[in-house]
């Protein structure tokens, strides 16, 4: 566990255990651990015994730390005892030089903080993402490989490629290898599916997921997890079932080929298919509580339910788990698009696939389509001004984006004029770079927004007009998708290869 | 958990961790939840920092005992401080005080472990019984409750009943209650299909499961998990699906009828009913990690599949898995026939069923069918010499009880003339109590036996005899059980009752 959370409820219900829990993972995950236990187990006391219910980062909480914050420290007395400034001699020294390495964890105080529930920049200008590309020990996408992709599939880049907002992945040179010698892969990507209308975020993996399938011409399938949602939400199962409906519905306005795409929600599809389970087991007991801890940051008081939910989403890595597609052939990898927040599962997927005998997934990873109000955080669903929402209304959108997207610009339009606008926190410019087609426009745009030529208004303007472009389009194919078609999409079936 | 237990796999891995998690339970699990929060972090402390792998029972490690084990403690300068005996006024007394209660939790050092993986007695005469009523906070299955099951059932006691074998209930009168009211209720049985053959021990829950099912006239649901044997065995999912197919060979040789019996193993029913893993996935939200390893002793590092697995055991309990059978009634509950060591999962089952809106699932025990070497331990399928399989030939039954089962008799035939033989813990006359069908005669090989007039050779012929019969019948049964007989017990379809 890379940052430190403790939910109000969990604390009250159960003091003793959630603090400590909290404390250990964090000692595990760090440097810290070659500390001497006695040391530590001092410092988990000092924390622990003070109710402390939320603590913001891994490597802050030294002793020092705790004494300066004025937390009434029950051992105070022993400490003033045994010399005044510690408990132990050297400890403090000790933890002040403790810091953090590996699988994400941010190794200074203000890092990002990126994991599958927590998106959180500390600038203006969002998540240092190269910053996480070292952090996660994956690889940049780079001008020559988005080249190499171009030239085996005779295509050009995507915007969204060519822009750098899908910009890291780990072994797309071997799923283009494999292209070029004709080998077999498959797409897989997915949605966990919490609220019934999602929003422009929610579109962009999907958008270039769709160009992937038709650039590469292979199968892809798409998971929605409405049990995942069904375990971290208060949702019934028939709930979360629905919104796996509806969110299916959206995707498929996106524009998908019925013929190359299986569309599947947990609650079904593991009730349909024998071979799914059975991989999620393979899975499943292949991985510590102690290394989903680590991944994910669960604690002792987290439901079972969640701790072994990694095993679902894992399980569609390995093509045995579509029989009916890949038939009984476990030699077929598969390239995953989606947002880097949900890098965790795949790390831990490619970690256990050797071992399993199977192909560890690929991975091309987005950075995060930004709230409204910022780029320091992702849209969220359950925030409804932080989005712009696939049901919006052309009136909405432009009420929307008026009234919270973040500006660049100056203050008065003199000011505008003389010093321009910063296009590197202003969110209608961002949203411009994912949405807006035309290369040299967009450029134009920038030039003359951070000249100062354009305005604000006239940027937002702007954007109003392609975003109500793009939200009816899929409005209008959306109101198309029946719930026949998304029976069709969603029937475990043979797609049009043939394995 | 009630039992302290750590591997030395988890210590060397993670000792931090390891130790720490297994306090926190402690407290919680026992009566000492109200004490102070402070001192119950102390005592973690001073437990925790001194490596402790191995703690026999709950209520042993007080203050006063970790000091007299002479381990040396970080913290003896404060509590030397704070006044001498103690690091806080009266810590001491209340630990001290401090006893466990309810939950199967041994109070003494001398006591049986019992649980779903260990079975382990400290007398030869086996496990007592009325103390693990007590522990576990079960009832004893009376003579009146005897007489008033045969009176509802208009059927005379299975001698298992009669002879106290199944010794032990929850909510028994519940479900005569129903009985008599006409309401519905459900039989639910299993087994963890670990090998090919099952041995007289497997019998024993299915022989009684199936006069359960004459006397009730219920639709009967046996679960084959070949999942959990998959997670705790080294075993591919073929090899524990080929176990349960066989397994479900020697249970339908047991006589039950097709009209009222489904039975099913997890990797394929989970595979083939979406209602199952909804029942699956509501009872993992509804238990932490902190209660599975409460039950079950889970550490950190077992696998999620194992932490997740007691989800898995207790979906059948509710009427909604099966809407082949019961369509989507949720008011119908079940009994469920089993050995002692499987209270765990149903007493888990029991504590959510009312937040979930189920019945509680309603229990009867069994004791344990002894190993042929004694009543310290049940018949153990790894262990061949251990145990009488329905493979066996007549003549390995000879030579397997006339080799291995434990006698109660004396050195020398004078001897054995002049003092008898004692039934309590010869194996022969233990096994002839669950086979030997006729009250009387039993009453006499006793009689003869603790006389000294029936010699060991003697006796171990009449159990010769009998399991010879016995064994020979259930393999002539089960060479009519096809693999076509075995996939119509196995699918899911409606039974001979309308709900």
């Amino acid at each position: 566990m890379l940052y430190m959370y403790c939910s109000e409820r969990v604390y009250e219900e159960n003091v003793h255990t959630t603090h400590h829990i909290q404390y250990i993972t964090f000692f595990d995950k760090s440097s810290y651990c070659d500390y001497q236990q006695c040391a530590s187990l001092k410092l988990k006391c000092y924390i622990s015994s003070h109710g402390i219910s939320r603590v913001g980062r891994l490597g802050k909480y030294t002793l020092q730390n705790i004494k300066s914050k004025e937390i009434i420290n029950m051992t105070n007395t022993e400490t003033a005892q045994n010399g005044g400034a510690s408990a132990l001699p050297g400890m403090e020294e000790q933890l002040e030089n403790m810091r953090v390495s590996g699988d994400g964890a941010p190794s200074e105080e203000d890092e990002d903080i990126v994991n599958p529930w927590t998106v959180c920049g500390k600038s203006d200008a969002g998540i240092d993402y190269d910053k996480l590309i070292k952090r996660f020990g994956c690889e940049k996408i780079t001008p020559e490989l988005v080249e190499r992709l171009e030239r085996i599939t005779g295509k050009p880049a995507h915007p969204l490629l060519k822009r750098g907002i899908f910009f890291s992945h780990r072994d797309l040179k071997f799923i283009l290898d494999r292209k070029e010698a004709g080998k077999p892969f498959y797409l897989y990507t997915g949605r966990g599916p919490s609220s019934h209308a999602m929003h422009l975020g929610h579109l962009v993996p999907f958008m270039f997921t769709k160009w992937l399938q038709e650039a590469f011409d292979v199968p892809l399938v798409i998971q929605l997890t409405d049990d995942e949602k069904f375990l971290w939400k208060n949702l019934t199962v028939e709930e979360a079932q629905k919104c796996a409906v509806e969110n299916a519905k959206d995707i498929i306005a996106c524009g998908f080929d019925k013929e190359k795409t299986f569309i599947f929600a947990d609650f079904s599809y593991i009730g349909q298919c024998p071979a799914f389970y059975q991989n999620i087991a393979l899975i499943s007991r292949s991985i510590t509580f102690n290394q989903a801890k680590g991944c994910f940051g669960f604690g002792d008081s987290d439901c079972i339910g969640k701790i072994h939910f990694p095993s679902i989403e894992a399980a569609p890595c390995f093509a045995t788990s579509f029989p009916h597609i890949f038939k009984k052939r476990k030699d077929i990898p598969c390239l995953i698009p989606c947002a880097i927040d949900q890098d965790p599962y795949f790390r831990m997927t490619r970690d256990v696939s050797p071992k399993l005998g199977f192909h560890k997934p690929a991975l091309m990873h987005s950075s995060f389509f930004p709230a409204l109000q910022g780029a320091k955080t992702k849209m969220s669903a359950s925030d409804e001004n932080s989005a712009i929402f696939l049901t919006d209304t052309a009136n909405q959108i432009k009420k929307k984006i008026n009234k919270y997207a973040f500006s660049g610009g100056q203050t008065t339009v003199e000011e505008h004029r003389a010093l321009g606008g910063n296009c590197d926190v202003d969110i209608s410019y961002q949203y411009l770079r994912f949405f807006y087609e035309d290369d040299e426009k967009l450029a134009q745009i920038k030039e003359d927004y951070t000249s100062g030529k354009l305005l604000t208004g006239e940027l937002k303007a702007i954007l109003i007009a392609e975003l109500q472009k793009l939200v009816a389009e899929i409005q209008l194919r959306r109101a198309t998708v029946t719930d026949g078609v998304v029976e069709e999409f969603m029937t475990p079936r043979a797609l049009k290869y043939n394995f």
